[in-house]
């Protein structure tokens, strides 16, 4: 890690330069420049083909604008002539209350109940309390989580890659030893990022594997779900349900089976909302500005190799 | 406060001696016996004529099944010649949990997003972070909402009747300063007990001066709300929305208009689903059988010119 050339680091904010992430550069030492005189660029749309016009060889740190970054990856400009940093964390605590809503709502029985034009006093749930509950990508989502679940006196197994301790989880595992949460989890909530590794790791023969209470919550990416075998095990009842915040295909086209499965709820892809994602990802780029400008490594460096 | 007689408190547990309240009899040092011969009855039927043509004369105590008691206190049977004990506060950790995952719902537009049958990315709500919450009757219910709340970051007002400072909560007002919440919460939570001062107290006015980006949320008893003012207040977008586990007539008649409001969420009444509810009383039973064998007052006991 080098240190900016001289004086202020130089930052373009781009395509939109939404204020707050100006705002941000200024209160992380940094000077907002156009993008031809930028040494680092701050980006705030998702779509790679909008950066790739702009870049140049003098830029040497590039922020992008959000934790999952494979179409970043896809686009083939990451590469090691320059250090490119996700948001991941940047927004932990925002997607973490919405995998909480999604759990409390599939405990409760609230997609039966709100599609219910009568009164039926069989949608009875259950309280969270004493559920066994799996995050399957335990990062700073999964800690989030794990802190909001705390006072409901669950037993939380923690997934990460390299099984390191996860703090407040009962038990941590390693990304190898995954198979072992599928029987024992009432609730598995994904919150892996979309790696080769991940990609459709929720399949029929694991979905049949899973207890007929459990609840399956997705606040990660929707290649991690083969949601075939997803609509299948439902109508199937091997599962007692899913609440997903992102498909694959996503948007999931009309007449698609989940649309109408009683135990399914849709969120479209609104954990983080934009002002909420504006807001995260602001913090990020002071962090990361004032780190960058003071010869430190910024949060979050991309490993393309590992793929987050 | 007197103790029993002599020997193991005599107790009787009906109408259909629930094992796990036979079990907590025994564990709490009492003894099960006809009714009859009983000094206590342990009732598990929220009927009140189920126990009336059993009560007699040497029954000193009763503890009845739940923590709402108007139907018990409008029956006439609860007077000062016996020691009447509702069952407050049992299922406190359980109400809240449903409280919680209604509060969420709301805040997270779930109930559209269950009722939508294709993508609709303007289904965004909003994470609970920052808001502010008050709880209108935190009583013990209002007290493990305020445990669940903690890591969310809310700032809680919790009014109950005397104002006394409430633990958790950022702010304690009385019910006479009740109308200073109206105009500031996000979320009002009502867990009051119906009583003659609670009767209604959510109406027209009260919900003409509510924030428009306002969920109201009730655990409590459906009397508490004019559901005729409810339903047209949503309509015209007085306030953001409403989940109601109870409502006023309950059940809410078919074809009632907050049936089809997009805003509202009802459940059935199961906020303290049956297995839960007979798990939390047990405890209480326990408590209070071995609180009266031992001379000491027993919990909750009814003051009826209170009303709970």
């Amino acid at each position: 890690m080098t240190s900016p050339s001289r004086g202020a680091l130089r930052v373009h904010v781009g395509p939109d330069a939404a204020p707050p992430l100006v705002e941000a550069v200024h209160r992380g030492g940094g000077s907002v420049v156009a993008a031809a005189a930028a040494e680092m660029f701050v980006w705030d749309n998702f779509d790679p083909e909008t950066l790739r016009p702009l870049l140049h060889d003098a830029v040497r740190w590039v922020q992008l604008p959000s934790a999952g970054v494979e179409g970043w990856l896809a686009s083939g400009m990451v590469d090691s002539s320059r250090t490119w940093m996700s948001a991941a964390g940047a927004s932990a605590e925002v997607v973490a209350d919405h995998a909480l809503a999604l759990i409390l709502a599939g405990r409760r029985r609230l997609t039966e109940a709100a599609r219910a034009s009568s009164w039926d006093p069989s949608l009875r749930g259950r309280p969270l309390r004493g559920a066994r509950v799996a995050i399957v990508g335990a990062g700073a989502i999964g800690r989030a989580l794990i802190r909001m679940l705390e006072p409901h006196g669950v037993e939380v197994t923690a997934v990460t890659r390299g099984g390191a301790q996860v703090q407040g989880a009962a038990r941590s595992l390693p990304a190898t030893a995954v198979e072992q949460v599928w029987r024992e989890a009432e609730v598995v909530v994904l919150a892996a990022p979309a790696t080769a590794e991940t990609n459709r790791l929720i399949d029929a023969d694991v979905l049949a594997r899973m207890r007929p209470d459990a609840w399956l919550v997705n606040v990660a990416r929707g290649s991690i779900v083969d949601h075939e075998a997803l609509a299948e095990a439902l109508a199937a009842g091997e599962i007692a349900g899913a609440a997903l915040d992102l498909t694959d295909p996503e948007p999931l086209p009309d007449g698609h089976p989940l649309w109408r499965e009683p135990r399914a709820l849709l969120t479209p892809h609104v954990a983080n909302p934009p002002a909420e994602w504006l807001v995260g990802l602001a913090v990020r780029v002071r962090e990361n500005v004032e780190r960058i400008g003071s010869g430190h490594e910024p949060l979050e460096v991309l490993d393309p190799g590992r793929g987050y």
